[in-house]
């Protein structure tokens, strides 16, 4: 992994910017996720010892490294695409296993970005408790840790300024100083003619954050990312139709996806439906978002036009729900090379 | 999980003793083996350096717990059987999830193995770097940390005397101190009429500890676990039979496993093939030996005999090579059940 002394090689197609997490991944009933008190489909903050609560009544666990946006770049270099993370981790062995699977995924991440463990609440690297019932659906319990300190001193502004897009999950508006380091990250990547997306994340961080993120969406951001009922939420609209229209009032592009339905392509020029890509078998939809997103960036760093970006973005997310856990097993560079994409 | 001052609230079926790894798996090709020269099929013990180094050159990681012995507990008490597993880990993240996987699979592991962490060689809970090569064969470097100072004063000697099988891997013989604690484990279970069961591991673990492993034969094991190559290794036999006749005339009961021809029991009676379970496709042997021995100690006691007992460790191996990791993900015990062995 590169020091900090040493610029990026190349300018970056999509820097993300997010929480650092390493996800336990473990087979849970309905039942067990009612046990615990989580919601599902959702993403629950918790507290220390809720995690340790929720960890001791999980089954046994598969820990693969996670984190929304590093997902994204993740797949971005999947796909061949250069891309660069930013976002915290401690020095202890879960941040070990983060940072080997970040470089050997061939993302820019780089050390100053390893804080020293210390006690309590923020001292660990994050990790985020992935309840996986049958029907493939995932309900996430993440402890932030150390990685919920991200602050405006964590920002490599050089790398902001040297990326085509800075892509922002918004889970990171949970962590409470993250906010003035999101908005210097976005007046350096604008002056620098980048273009900033914004995923939504998950409904109750919309719910959380709605007034701001609707803030961001005259001038600060470029591309929404959104599932069906995240865009609902932050326009308060009645129907998925009237979410649409709303997006494209706002002038931004936006990806708004639909699960086995596809997803939507707003821009100037109206909405366009896309359909997913063929699935043999859902077994776990972590990452279905991040993977979608880091299909569209990469198309839309390539020159793709909306539509196509969309078909690639379906091709990711279909691939990393056919297997538990959140990054690309299969060579998804091939798989849209193979849709004639690439 | 329970502490020291509780007994185990019933005998066990299984007690199984050995290294307490967390497994750390990655898809590598053949020319990845050799550039950081292992040998393929085998286990490497290597120093924390080396560790370091060859976890840098891998391909982003999947954690999952590990062990050989601690494999077969989990596979033992997967099929409803009462398992519990004597090894050390560090407090540690690593052990931290070492701890919680065989307590949410059901095996009696207690807090008395549980060593602080400290720095250097033994200092952190023990891995394994399991490199899957495209034809599913997995190829191993253990750093043993913590897990290599098992000694006598870890023994639980109530818990031995309280088991109908203690289960020794082979692997254990590379801990210095260990040697100690299993001849002293042998005496307290022979005392109790518990069978002393052995595993021979890895090939290379035969070459190491070939005369002990022979010495061992006359009197102290009674149920013999190997694959092929070991047995041929361990009786310097040119062909399989006669490594089978070497084996019969020590009397023991030999399980002796052929990969997909499945494997041969031998008795006082003689040898016996048994056909393996039919698998879809092999994507990962780490833990086909584990999973194997675990079916036939679950079978040998709960009255089976020796040939049902070869076909439930068929079954789970099969489970086992189905997928990434080397614990079951699959229901063993409704497998079992379907193919009539429950």
């Amino acid at each position: 992994m590169p020091d900090d002394s040493r610029p990026a090689d190349d300018p970056l197609d999509v820097l993300a910017l997010g929480s650092a997490l390493v996800d336990v991944l473990a087979h849970a009933s309905d039942e067990e996720l009612d046990k615990v008190g989580l919601t599902k489909g959702s993403m629950a903050l918790v507290d220390l010892e809720r995690s340790a609560s929720i960890y001791g009544s999980m089954g046994p666990g598969t820990e693969v490294s996670g984190g929304s946006a590093a997902n994204t770049a993740v797949g971005v270099a999947a796909l061949g695409g250069r891309a660069g993370f930013l976002g915290k981790v401690a020095d202890d062995e879960l941040g070990e296993v983060f940072l080997h699977d970040i470089a050997a995924s061939g993302v820019l991440m780089r050390r100053r970005h390893v804080a020293a463990p210390a006690e309590g609440e923020n001292g660990a690297t994050g990790r985020c408790l992935v309840l996986v019932t049958p029907d493939g659906e995932r309900t996430m319990a993440t402890h932030l840790g150390v990685a919920g300190t991200f602050a405006t001193a964590d920002l490599d502004e050089d790398l902001v300024a040297s990326t085509q897009v800075l892509y922002i999950e918004g889970y990171l508006w949970d962590a409470p100083e993250a906010k003035s380091a999101i908005r210097r990250a976005v007046e350096v990547a604008h002056a620098a003619d980048a273009l900033v997306a914004l995923s939504l994340s998950d409904p109750f961080c919309v719910e959380r954050h709605q007034r701001e993120f609707l803030g961001l969406l005259h001038g600060e951001v470029d591309v929404l990312f959104a599932n069906e009922e995240e865009v609902r939420l932050l326009f308060g609209a009645g129907t998925f139709d009237a979410a649409a229209s709303a997006v494209e009032e706002t002038g931004v592009l936006g990806a708004l996806t639909r699960g086995a339905a596809g997803s939507v392509v707003v821009t100037a020029q109206g909405a366009t439906a896309v359909p997913a890509a063929p699935v043999d078998a859902v077994v776990d939809t972590t990452g279905a978002g991040d993977l979608y997103a880091a299909g569209f960036l990469y198309g839309l760093t390539h020159g793709q036009d909306p539509e196509q970006c969309a078909r690639l973005g379906g091709i990711c997310a279909g691939e990393v729900i056919s297997h538990l856990g959140a990054r690309p097993q299969a060579d998804v560079r091939a798989l849209a090379a193979a849709a004639g994409l690439l």
